[in-house]
Order: structure tokens, then sequence, then C-alpha cells
């Protein structure tokens, strides 16, 4: 019998997953027991992640087996937006009380009018939305504690909010925040393709779908939610491809109304992430090395003459993906939201 | 006999320097006849600059020589800031007509009461300012073709000032627009330095002095030129030292008056820029690979629900310097303006 | 009339047909009148190579238009390995005369029995090859000199035989030269694969197909031909993909003969190289990105206690590929050697 | 009380001692208690180590406090070579029980007429030498045991000599191995220099001190030791600096005797490095990112023809440096040898 509690990952096989696995080798209350993956079926998992070589023996299944499944407590949705919405449902009706945290974008819109718009198609599952918590645990810890089931946020999401949440209370609701953020090539997955040819990526910039990313209506929701009147300032979002392999670094400006100098800016910022495991203000703007291989999100906090600065900065596949993950899971188990994430970034 | 134009570089040692010889040696109507460097005094041009070993015999001297310069027609001056002031109104007084072409920041503002503020030192020549045309050709093309004296624009102000020149025809001068830059790490010089050390420099983004850099007011300075009432928008930037070697990758934004829409902004900038040999508007994003080592600046304009996104990449050692220094040189001499510089970015 | 002599280059959509167009651009007796690319027809330069917009108007062909060739001086082929075999010998039927470059490595090896083992095909046109010349200058160029066919080679092979050719005079053709040489993931062409998926490409080295790279009998076929014996020594030779976009990085070894010494092996270089506009004699370990965008082989010669270390770097696109190929046109048609490629490398 | 091993890390503010730190954060059995380096005196080791903010709450000292020392375990010694040896016996005349792991060189070389020839300067303590075990345990594991001072090995010895040993057994003493390794810049330590200057590094390769590597009579000695007659065939290895942060690449090649092929030359591999926690036998060529971050020691084993191929991958900091450190601090304590060590490489 096992004492660790046991999780399944599927769509194991790509970056993501992988992460997920290897954040979860080290920790100390849960274990994978599963890796499912219909591309890597029948492989182990050190062929598909090398760096797991020695480290992790499990073998690649095609489908999740539930019915091995009296001890599986949950699972970790790594697999393509679109994909969720159409597996979900099913194992839910056979086993209600599974507990999911889905890494894709198909429950974080509480409104499924927006999917169509902002992903392509229409949701599958509409009646599950309201059952899951989104999991950004600085702003959502509540609902995520008491929830089976999360969605996951995006990385970008994940940075912006983060960044936004506490300005997003000092500026008019009218007003516009520029934010311009940019990311690595790991967040473009695992299958070669022309934005991530090593020839044409390795010492450029090239921002892409200016003002028209997916994740814009995820930071909408999440700041419209903190908001008394449930109205969020207007964000202009402009994501750029970066020669980095890991990370998000997010520049968000915006106008500040009378009053507010960096002092008082910096303290909404101190006050609402003074308790945060995960959340650092930094006294210099924010090096994105310095989180990468790391759950956390360096923030820091600027303004000058009633304009305000924020940058944040997450390594786009932990706090940005899989470390989130095994912090919502730690979340819903009641464990210590911390463990296995004790994990310092790279430097140098 | 030399029929070429006879020019000489003053701080020949650095990265500018460097580039400025490179562009020079190709150049069918002037060529570099002394490059000058006390760091370099002695040394073979092909021990400083490896590049340029057996395409240049030049060697440093520790000093101009200007009895040799009865053939001298110009210099340019690559030192540092503050160097220039102090040196260039000494050979003036000597050689009134010796064309200058400054590639630091000594001569850029108008104003003498902006040098203390910005750089920290009261102008030393401050009755020289008067003389120099600013030096970004495609706003201020005829002043330069007049003068003897051009002040170089830094490398950040050349692809914002290129980027917001037409907005600022459309936005606002009461609204603030939000830059936020990437520069490679060629733009601090040839001196390792804490900023510029490969362990920390090489998978990391991180932005500097927010909302405080020096390029501001040489911004604004050309924008209020071009404003009927003398009025720029506000300027909010953000510099950010990126990983990569060449280039300024500029993301600006902006909201847009009632009627303006992407059609209707795109088409200021095919008639402000439509003759510009330099300047070329792209269809998606542009992507900064594609202009470093060209004198290109690539602009994209886009706009959605009335916010403007502008981006610029150019070259900082080329477009943002020592290309646009030999453009300066063709636009006073009265050749050919692209002399030189018909040079394709590198891709791959 | 055109005055300048007319090329077409074929497979013009890869890299080195890219870049060849980028330096035929600045080349002052030829020009490219044709570029073909099947995958590219219809499509204009600066869509595929972005980096030439403004610089090149033309328009991919699907096929070559021979009958608009009547002032067609030649055609440089820079498509798949196998393509050039199959193509090339019905253009030698209709125009006998007309000049051919081939970068692809279908003409390289005299022997038409190394094609199956090396490449995996017979070769299709075996009569042809004794009318190739092998398209290395520093040791061919007589032969390039007399010849209408240039087979260009290899971007290892050019590296590793141009480090070598001096030294088998010296060693014993009993003895083994070890090879380690790193690659840039320019050479693996323009379409996306795992090999150069920029995540796990970017911080990475990671050897391929050791002791068995294709470019093996190319190097001997050069070195058996300087030998008095037509023997050459073994060659082990391990490639590397590496981090970098361009160039190839070749570290060879060998042991000396007793009575050879740093110095009586540097003559040997000097003697065989001391003309050669191409080849540079570096006084410390040659500096990869010295010679990148430059036509330059840069090579570092030295020895201790009976073991010698030569290092060669070159722009795996340039001088192993388009430069050379440009470097060979200019032979074939008697001008200056040099025309087009006097390129200084990139620095910083 | 605290139930861990106390332990001082002296040089701490070093890319090493950094990373060390890190390492121990997560150990179970031992803990950093004094951080010591006289350049950061009076800082917190998050303004030094900036991914450590949050993690780490020590401050540094100026000098180790050995009068709190009763309860101290044992020290790292991350300074510079040189003052190791004149630093630590000092420490061992007052506290002669005091475990030493002194990760700079001076200890390394049993005979100390050797470091004048490779270090520059006669051995202060040379009495002390043979106390010393060599701390690579894959060779030494039992001298490390039953020692109280172990020397670092050199990141370049760790990875060639891990290659090397079980190859020493089949070639012949008097036969040659050639060495081509990468390295990383964090190799270089945290202070900038001209080797590690951004703009010269980042896109580069570039050989140092070709057979002259100071790490070669390290590499001698243990093969020396493995051989029965105290042989070991010759080393001729060139360095080389390469655009990457972490990581040593090794290619290492050698003539085999009659009757080796690659099956017998893996076979010894197996069989030497069966029980290894941290060596890993790669089916491919090894892949350096996959061991950055990790303790493992990746090696690839090939052969042709009579020549053999061996690939070495490490990270430079960890096994190569903090990680052994850890390993070492492990055997000698009798605890589990891979505590605190099972980390995955990073990918991507």
């Amino acid at each position: 019998m096992n004492a660790r509690s046991s999780w399944a990952i599927l769509g194991a096989a790509g970056y993501a997953g992988g992460e997920l696995l290897n954040l979860m080798l080290n920790h100390r209350r849960a274990e994978v027991t599963q890796v499912v993956s219909s591309s890597a079926a029948g492989r182990v998992v050190g062929e598909v992640h090398p760096n797991l070589r020695g480290l992790c023996e499990l073998q690649f299944a095609g489908e999740l087996d539930l019915d091995a499944g009296e001890h599986l407590d949950g699972i970790f949705f790594c697999g393509r937006h679109g994909d969720a919405m159409a597996l979900i449902p099913a194992l839910l009706e056979r086993h209600p009380d599974l507990r999911v945290i889905d890494l894709s974008a198909d429950f974080r819109l509480q409104d499924p009018g927006l999917y169509p718009e902002w992903y392509g198609r229409e949701h599958a599952a509409p009646e599950l939305l309201a059952s899951f918590a989104y999991g950004l645990p600085e702003l959502n810890r509540e609902a995520i504690r008491g929830s089976g089931r999360v969605a996951n946020p995006g990385c970008f999401a994940t940075a912006i909010t983060l960044a936004l949440a506490p300005l997003s209370r000092a500026v008019s609701p009218a007003s516009t925040v520029t934010v311009t953020a940019v990311t690595g090539s790991s967040g473009s997955g695992a299958l070669p393709s022309a934005r991530t040819h090593h020839p044409t990526r390795a010492a450029t910039l090239r921002a892409y779908r200016p003002l028209a990313h997916q994740h814009t209506p995820e930071i909408l929701q999440s700041l419209a939610r903190l908001s008394p009147g449930g109205a969020a300032p207007r964000i202009a979002f402009v994501p750029v491809s970066g020669p980095i392999v890991r990370g998000i670094y997010a520049v968000c400006q915006a106008a500040l109304p009378d009053g507010w100098d960096a002092q008082r800016l910096r303290s909404i910022y101190k006050e609402l992430y003074a308790d945060e495991p995960f959340v650092r203000l930094t006294a210099i703007p924010a090096d994105l090395q310095v989180v990468t291989g790391s759950n956390f999100c360096d923030l820091y906090v600027d303004a000058q003459e009633g304009l305000a600065v924020v940058i944040a900065a997450v390594d786009n596949l932990v706090k940005g993906a899989a470390g989130q993950a095994v912090q919502n899971m730690n979340l819903m188990m009641g464990w210590d939201e911390a463990e296995g994430l004790r994990l310092a970034g790279g430097y140098p």
C-alpha cells in the first residue's frame, strides 16, 4: 500500500507534463503513478524527458487506467486546449470525486460565450465551468481549497494578473493598462515549428497577436472579480517571442490617480502579498533569470509623476504551469502550500 | 593623392567606432584615414577589432593629427559622453570648417539646461549647441544637409522617435505613450561590467532606469518640433536589457482619438516614410533579427478599438549609431544618402 | 541590355540560397536574375528572406526559365542532395556551356562508389563527375579557373580540409587525426525539426553521427590528392550541434613526427596560405564570432611536445557555402577572386 | 539545539558557493550555518545570490567564527586557488578534526612539485597533501569515506576523468587520448572580464590554453592510480569557451588495441559504473542540457574500426563543483550518498 497520494498526468509527454513529473518526484505527500500520452504510449519516461532518466521509471500509457484508480486521488491534465473539455466530463461522470487540475485553458473562463471568440470553439461542457476554481492561489486561495477542480492559469495570465491585481485597486476602471511581455520558447511546446526554429529564434524579438492574445479575457476576469463594481481597467497587451527558453517578463504601465506615488503604490503590493510564499517584491527591477526554475513571481513596483510601472517575472513552466499546479494540489489536499516547491531559481 | 574624402574616427576602439570603420571600408566616396584612441594608441586595428584583420591596415594614434589634416574633411566622435563637449570646441577653434559627426549625447539636446538633469554635468560649450543639426535624417534631412555639424541620435531615441513621429500627429499632446524597449548588450560598450557579464546576461531580461532613461528628452525634443504647437505627448519609457548582442526592439502603445483605426494610422506612416531608404513598414510584427547588421528601421503599425501599437526594430550599432552616422555624412557631403549602407540584415 | 553577368539560383528559398542572393546584391560583375524554388514559387524574395526586403525585387519561379536564358551565364544549385544529380544532367544536355556551381554534395566525390555508402543512393550521373572541379580555391584554384562546373564543398569539409591540408604534409599517412567540430543550427536548413527546436537547442551541445559524418570522404579525397603517394591520414571526426546559429569551429589534433615543433608547423601554413585572400592565421586561438558573416577561414596552429593542434573557424553559410560559391564564380569567370566578398565578420 | 550537521562555506559569494548554499537548503542531514566572504561581509545572502531571496536568511561574515564552532562539523572552501593552502593549515591547527572539503585546486595534486609548474606558486603546506582524499567518488569512494579532508576535483577534470577512467583500461599507456571540451561561462566566476563579456561571448567558440590547461595533471594523476603500472596515456586537451552558461561537454578520442569494438568498450563502462548513482550511460550522444542543474555525469561510448569516442557531459557548478562537494560530504559523514542531490537536469 502506498502512503503517498496518487496522481496521474494526462498529456505527460509535453513540457508542462515533464516539469510536473519532475516537481512531483521530490514531493513528500504525493506521487505520480500514471503518465498518459497518446503519442508516447509504451515509451519510458527517460526517453521522452531525458533529464528524468535514472529518476523516474514510469512508462507512458495510451489511456488513463481508472480501474487501477481506486487509489487515484486526482489527475493533472496537460494536454491541448479543447481536449480537456472533451475528456474531463466523461471522467467525472464515472468518478465524480476525482480531483482535477486542468492546465489547459478549457475551464478558465467562466463565461462560455468567450470560448468561441478567443479559442475558436464552442464550449463542450459549459455546465461544468462553475465547478472549477480559478487556480491563482494569491487571489483565489479559499475557493481552491474548497474545490475538487481547478483551472490552472495561463503563463502570461499568471504573471500579468499578479502584477495588476494590486494596481487595479489604484487605477481608474476607465483607464488602460499597457503590457508588453516577453515569453520564452518553451511556451510554444515540444513540437518544432517555424516560431521555435533555432536559427530564427536565437537572436531576435518578435511580437505576435498584438492586442489579441487569448490570455487577455482571463486576466480581465480576475481583475473584475477583485473590483467592487466588477469593472476592470482595459488591458492593452502585446506578447513578444524572445530568445530565451524559459520565462515570462511582463512590463505593465498605467496612469495613477492624483495622490498616488511610488510609496503608496508599493504599500498595497506589500499588503496584498505580505504572506505569500511565492511572491517576492524586489528593490531593483526584476531579473528574469532569478526566477527560472522556481515557483516565484518576482514583482517590481515603481511610479513617477503619476505613472506606474509594475514588472513581473515568472518561469512559464513552473509558476506559469506545473509549479502552480502543484501549489493548487497542495491547497486542495490541505497540505503545506509550498511542499515540493521550495526551489531556488537558476543563478547564474 | 587620395580621391576619396578623408575622415577620422575619434574613440575608434569602441564598438560604434569599430562598426563605423567597418562600414567605411566599403564606402565609395569616403575613407577613414585616422583612427584615434587613447587606450589603443599604437595598436593596429585588427588587434582591437579582430573582424577587420586583413581588411584594414590602420594603426591607432593617441591623438588626432590635424596637421596631416589639410585633407581631413571631417571627424566622427565615438568617445564617451562628456568628452565631446570638452574636445570639440578646441578642434573647431583651430578648424572651423571641419565637419563633425558626434555620436555622443553631448550636442543632441538644444536646451543646455537639460544636461545637468539627464547627464549629470553642466554643458561645457552651450554656445555651440545651435550649430549642431540633430542627425535623424527621416525627420531632419534638410537641416543635416545644410550643416557641418551633426549630433547623431541615441540608439533608443532613433527607434522610438521613428516609431512615434507619425503617431504623434494622431494622438493628443495630453496623452501618454508607453514604451517598453529591449536592448542588446553591445549597447553597453566594450568594457566588461556586471551588466554584461555573460553568466547573468545570457538568459535574462532585466529592466533598468524605468521612466528615467536619458534618451527620453531627446525623443521629446524631436516630437515637440514636429508638433504645430510645440507640444509632445508624454513618454513613459521602460528600457530592458535583453539576452541579445545587437538590436533595439521598441513596443509603443497609445490611445487614439475617435475616428482613428489601423488603416488611418498606417496611412500617415506610409505618407511620412514613403520615400525613406531605410524605413520599412512591415505587414507582420517586426522581427529584430531581420534588421541586425543593416541600417534599416522596421516599423509595424497596428490599432484596435482605439489603441495603437507601433513596434520599431533597429540595430543599435548601425541605424542606432554608426550606420546613421554614415547616412548623415552622405547627406552633409551631398552624396547618395544610401552609399555604403545597402546592407541586408542577418537572416538566419 | 544587362552589362552584368546573369545567374540563376535554384533552391533559392533555403538559407544558402538566401545568403547567396544577399552576397550577389553587392557584386559588381554579376547579378542574380532568376530565383527558383518549388516551395516558394510566386512569392517575392522579401517574404521568404525578410532581410532582403527593399533590396531585392525578384519573384520566385517554380522552374528555371532557360528560354530567357540566352543571357544566363550560370546557375547556382542550392537544393537538396540527390536533386542536383537528377536535374543538372538534363540542363547540361540542353545547354552544355551553362556554368554550374553545385552547392549540394552530388558532384563532390569523384568515386561514384562512395555515394551509396555515404548518401544512401546510387549516383544518377556518374559520367559527369569528372567534369566537376572541387571548389576549394585554396587547394584547387587552377582546376576551378579552367572549369565550367564546380562542386562547392560542404561546410565541415571546408573548415577541416583547410585546417588539415598543410598538416597532412607533416603527419604520417599512417596516423590518425582527430577532429571535434561544432556547427551552428543554420547548417540544418530552414525547415524546423527536433534538432533545431529552440527549447532544446539554445543551451546545449550534442554530438551526432560520431565517426560517421558524410563530409569525411570529401576531406579524405582532398587530402589524398595533396599527398605524393595518394594516401591521407585517417580522420576521426565527431560533429557536434552547438547553441549558435552560424559557424563551424573545428579543433583538430594529431601526433607530429620527430623534429616538428610549433614553429616548423606554422611555417608550412604560412607558406601554403601566404597569398590567400580568405585564410587568416591567428596568433591566439581562433574566435568563431570574428568570421561569422565573412568569407574568412581563420586558422590557429600550435604544437607542444609532438602534438599538433589546428583550429579552424568559418561561417557555414558564407565560406562554408554561399561565399565560397561566389569565390568560385569569380574564379571561373576570370574576375577578381574577392569581388563581392570583402566583408568583415560580426564583432561584437 | 540543531539536529542537523552544521557546515560553513568560505568564499560563499562566488558561483560555486551560491550553488552549494542552494543545494544545502534542501539537504535533510546538514545545513549551512555560516557564510563567509571578505567581499560580501555584512550583506544578506539574497543580495548576492538573488535566486535565494526568501529561501535563506543568512548574512555574510567577513571571517569564519570558530568559537561558535563547537557545533561546526566542517567547512567547504570555495575561494580562490592559493588562498586555501594559506588558510586551511591554520584552521586545522586549531581544530584538527574539522572536516574540510576544498573546492579549490590547492590540495588536488599529491606531488607538491606540480604546483609551481601548473599554478605558478610553491605549495605552502606540502605536509598536508597526503591527508586529503581526491574527491571523485566514482574512483575514490573508500578513501573519501575514511577521510576528514577532501580535495574536490576541477570541473574539466571531473568530466574527463570519468570519461577516461574505463577507457584507460583498454588503451595502451603509450597512446595519446585527445580531448576537446567546451565550458560554459559560469566556470570563469562571478567577476566580469573580457572572457565573459556578453557581446563577445554570446555567439562564439574560442579555445584557450590548448594542451596547457591546469586540470591536465589532475586527470593524469587519477588515471595513473588506476593503472597497474602507474602509467597513464597521454592527454592532449584543448579547452574551449562556449556560448553557454553552464556545463562541460568533453569529446574524447583514442585508438583502441586490436580486438576492441564498441560492445567490448561499453562493457567496461557498464561494469565500472553499474551502481553509480550519478553516472548515466546514454544510448545516443550525450546532450549537455539534460545534465545542467543536476549532479549527473552523462557518458556516451562508441567505437568504430579501432577508434574510440567517449563523450562526457556535466554541469560545471554541480557535478563539477558544489554537487560533488555535497556528495563528498555525504560520504564523509556516512550518509546516503545521493542525499540532497536527486535533482533532474533542465529540460527544456
